[in-house]
């Protein structure tokens, strides 16, 4: 079997996300389905654990090869504060709430990472993903989501939100998602 | 049986906590011995939820009467953070950042909400305490712990962490340990 004959899916409740996925493993020619899933995660600051129990739990579900995605913004000078609850956290206080609190903070290092777990019912394998940078001292940009306004990955001058290609090209969402379909290639 | 002849324990990781509890549950005769806990909460906005699922777990782990607490502090200006994770936030970015997140907001209504769930593996209940008040300016005190030193209840003029025969009179924590009280002794 081809991996192009393959249906796997992304279960995940942001189409965001679902989307950005898509158009990067289009580019290998897996296609992907949607799996609409709202999920408990567990709470954890390691995104692989949260991965891990959460492709369980969409397996469980779907019974065909599925995978999650995990991400956070981890800021140096608030001990990696969101981190896994990047989330939740966004939809409580958003970009605007993380850059009250790095008002006057000097050290603006944080780092995106990413976490994808793939399950096919015997297996699960993880994949990794960390774009480093920096956090604006403003909102720029319009396009992306999440924490993309704020955050200017290192040797650029704009943010992900600003600069769609540079997300693409460097995003820790991007890496980890190469991974996985390195993976998919070699095993169908 | 009494319930003066009675083990129950206090399953929780806060060494704070277990103190303030076992106080208010001495004058009424309870002794309660204390569970150190570490458990993977769920993530949920609901404290209820978070503790009934917690305390099914003490349960299961003990096999004899527990009782688990889940207390939060919920700001209306940010949309109730930081609420179910107000303890994985002051780990973060403490009382401090709560401050910076609510420099030059003009409500500063906030509630601390706890829930305790009861569990001797037949029944489960749970108990509710809630205390209205205001973020203060800046912290004030030096009694207590977690956000006591920013939150100034309803009517008083002095934060819980000056001031803690005031707090331990009103507290969302201290009304749920009076209704945990007052089941106990009508069941044993």
């Amino acid at each position: 079997m081809s991996v192009s004959d393959l249906s796997i899916y992304f279960a995940t409740s942001n189409e965001h996300k679902f989307n950005e996925v898509r158009g990067v493993l289009s580019a290998s020619r897996i296609k992907i389905e949607h799996l609409m899933f709202k999920h408990n995660e567990i709470r954890s600051d390691s995104l692989e654990e949260i991965a891990f129990e959460a492709v369980n739990a969409a397996y469980v579900k779907l019974k065909k090869p599925v995978f999650v995605e995990d991400t956070g913004l981890f800021i140096s000078a608030l001990n990696g504060f969101p981190g896994t609850f990047s989330a939740w956290v966004i939809n409580k206080i958003g970009s605007k709430g993380i850059l009250k609190l790095m008002r006057s903070e000097q050290n603006r290092a944080a780092s995106f990472k990413t976490c994808i777990a793939f399950s096919d019912g015997k297996d699960i394998k993880t994949f990794f993903g960390e774009c480093s940078g920096a956090i604006a001292n403003k909102q720029r940009g319009k396009s992306g989501f999440g924490f993309d306004p704020i955050f200017i990955p290192a040797d650029y001058k704009k943010t992900f939100a600003e600069d769609t290609k540079t997300k693409n090209k460097l995003s820790h969402r991007h890496q980890a998602v190469l991974k996985l379909a390195d993976f998919l290639i070699r095993k169908y």
